[in-house]
């Protein structure tokens, strides 16, 4: 079965006609999730370093850096927009996988638009296909390869990026086999990265490398013709169990960008449940901290093993407790990065609210689900049950909370004017006749130009 | 066991003065032998799309590519220059690992002494450093990671590239092991990619990317600081089996660039020795073709499993032929990329003598073993027994074998003063002041320079 030749034939011949509805509407929705965390992180030590390393060696600028000023070379543009989006570990999450699809795809597919006009359904239909070619090449040898230690994001993006890269380029199919191929042999990225720059790196050199593997093919240079499911192809190269057949089900009836997920908070999934029941509460009842005498949660045990951190004393160290995050919930109303800063972690209301914070766990509580209790001071005992907590494929965001959420990314880096504007553009994508207005609205006007 | 700490510490802190004069003499053959295939190769299809391809995206042109005139941005440079001096397989070899070991090495070295002053001295400091630390690390994992499918010059490459470019950029340890690091989650490469373009792009971009994470960790981007014998890092990740011992076992007192070879002969390394039998009975008796009534071989089976083919019809073919190898030998004396031409496979003086050459398989004849009897039309019978192939460890190449080889792939590119000179840099190089000297030689001089 060649495996290959059948995903370039798809990924050339489909057409934004052929997309459904929701399967639009996904998208859009990824890409607005991935450019409000591409912006917010675009001051991250990590971007700042690369960006700096990159630029000495940048070719013409004709690509923009989301939410700066600096304009780099498509290429380098790509890379520093790829790890911009993933600094924060607050992009979009197909959970079948754990690969974070729009990391490696966006930022190719939006470098190439300001290299050409390219419209908004044209970008759209390349975002969907470079999603559905790294999530299905990831279904095929998840979880093996994932457990081997790669980080799937880089390894399977880099295939993303190539065919999305590739499709705006009008690659023939045979040019598209060996983008493919000239992807799988750059794939790369050890999760040993974790908790270092490294981490953001991959996508964005996964987005990077198959933008250059696309424009590679589109000039005839050749790989091997069966990159993935060759005898020392990717597949049985890294990965120790695989299914090819998860490739090439159900072409263009089965979209994965479906399950893709995006996280409400900005701290790991395993609190979100808690998170979640306390706004809940909060919202529902007006409740304020000076009127709570405490709050008792049950929870999964993974929860207290990885987030048990009774008093953190940095904003990243609040990532992994459970009580400041339920504490600036009821306080703040929402878990976003500016509830993890380090003044934020060492305010003295919040610190005072989280003294009063106990958790219990409980074996029979899911990963998704808590029961929360709050005690009010008037003796009132509020209770919530969380079932599946928000942002779970059984409860997604709504548009309105991704909204939300990307207001709260970008605000210190774009006036709210552009804000706006991204967001409304980023909701007609497909009626835009140039998806490069899009990129242009994430920069920042120079400062001569505000008002 | 910190593997990658010690491996950076002995790096950063290894000067030109501790290195063994073999050592310096076998860097300077590497050297050449690297400088001759890749001006050799820069002409070559692969080249040619991969140059039209990053020029697009070039920063500024501080760096050459060899045997041309088109300067790039160091990291793009590097990658052409990679990928030029791996499109014949002619390279040398570490033969424990199979490592092409310059190929990632020297152009990462080459581009950087474009930008700053740089010694012969520590030119070649870094390289042999470079190589080491790829040979080491490609030590600790062959064969289990050869076998899984890698490329191993392009996944152990891009730590002796990153290592020999921390080494000239003066990084510290700590810069050291990150950008060992940054390398070892860019390591890549398949080995489904052999026969295609893909091949040689691995020590290239094995050269490009160890050259941008040392550039990376000089400003300070953090990786794990155990990424090679890291849980979930490189050694465990991409090898079934390993040996860390031999990353640092008598580190600075066992050099591997002692164990480089070359190949005398642009083809499969199994019909070397009979081309060497015949070379040595041509040149003792003044043979010509017309002389020769039959030329018999007894060989390892593997020759005629691997070059078996009787009636080449193009160049490429002629390489997996031994009966044209064995007759351009006698005819040129040589085997280089002249005699696999197509218009040499199709000459009729060649095409004579190889239907006058048998070969019989003899299991107990060694790989680098060969017993050649060439029959005369007077009647005489002359034999020789090749114990060992020119080229081997055991009979590696002389520096006049080498300067030779040089000669031979450089004549089509350059002019002969400047071969000469290259020749004569790269032999002194320990005298030179600066580096970029050597490079300035093996790029043609415009037309209009030259008389």
């Amino acid at each position: 079965m060649e495996v290959t030749r059948l995903l370039a034939r798809y990924v050339v011949s489909a057409t934004y006609e052929s997309l459904p509805a929701d399967v639009v509407h996904e998208a859009k929705r990824s890409l607005l999730n991935w450019m409000g965390v591409a912006i917010g992180g675009c001051r991250h030590e990590a971007v700042e370093i690369a960006l700096a390393t990159v630029s000495e060696f940048s070719g013409p600028a004709r690509a923009s850096v989301l939410g700066r000023t600096e304009r780099l070379d498509i290429l380098h543009a790509a890379l520093i927009n790829g790890i911009s989006s993933h600094v924060f570990d607050f992009d979009d999450t197909h959970l079948r996988t754990v690969i974070h699809p729009s990391g490696p795809v966006a930022p190719a597919v939006l470098a190439l638009a300001e290299t050409r006009p390219v419209s908004g359904r044209d970008l759209l239909l390349a975002f969907v296909l470079g999603v559905e070619v790294e999530c299905r090449i990831g279904n095929s040898v998840y979880p093996s390869h994932y457990e081997q230690g790669w980080h799937i994001t880089g390894t399977a993006g880099v295939f993303g990026a190539a065919a999305a890269a590739g499709k705006l380029l009008g690659l023939t199919e045979e040019q598209m086999v060996h983008a493919l191929g000239i992807a799988a042999t750059q794939a790369a990225g050890l999760r040993e990265m974790f908790g270092t720059h490294c981490k953001p790196f991959h996508p964005g050199r996964a987005a990077q490398n198959g933008l250059l593997a696309a424009h590679l093919a589109a000039r005839g240079f050749t790989s091997s013709t069966q990159p993935i499911e060759g005898r020392r192809g990717f597949a049985s190269v890294m990965a120790a169990e695989r299914n090819l057949a998860e490739i090439t089900d159900g072409l263009g009836e089965r979209f994965e960008i479906r399950y893709n997920t995006y996280k409400p908070f900005a701290c790991g999934i395993v609190i979100h449940p808690a998170i979640d029941g306390c706004i809940q509460l909060r919202n529902e009842y007006g409740l304020t901290a000076d009127q709570i005498a405490r709050i008792d949660l049950r929870v999964n045990p993974l929860v207290l093993e990885l987030t048990g951190k009774r008093a953190p004393r940095v904003g990243l160290e609040g990532k992994f407790s459970v009580f400041h995050s339920v504490s600036v919930a009821i306080i703040d109303g929402m878990a976003g990065e500016a509830q993890y800063s380090d003044a934020r972690v060492a305010d003295p209301a919040v610190v005072a609210l989280r003294e009063r914070v106990s958790a219990a766990p409980d074996a029979g509580v899911a990963k998704d689900e808590c029961h929360v209790t709050v005690t009010l001071r008037d003796g009132r005992v509020l209770k919530r049950h969380v079932r599946h907590a928000v942002g779970s494929l059984e409860r997604p965001m709504s548009d309105d909370e991704l909204d939300a959420k990307f207001r709260g990314l970008v605000a210190p880096i774009l006036p709210a004017d552009q804000t706006e504007e991204v967001i409304r553009l980023c909701r007609s994508l497909e009626r835009l006749p140039d998806s490069a207005a899009l990129v242009k609205v994430a920069v920042p006007r120079a400062a001569k130009d505000r008002t």
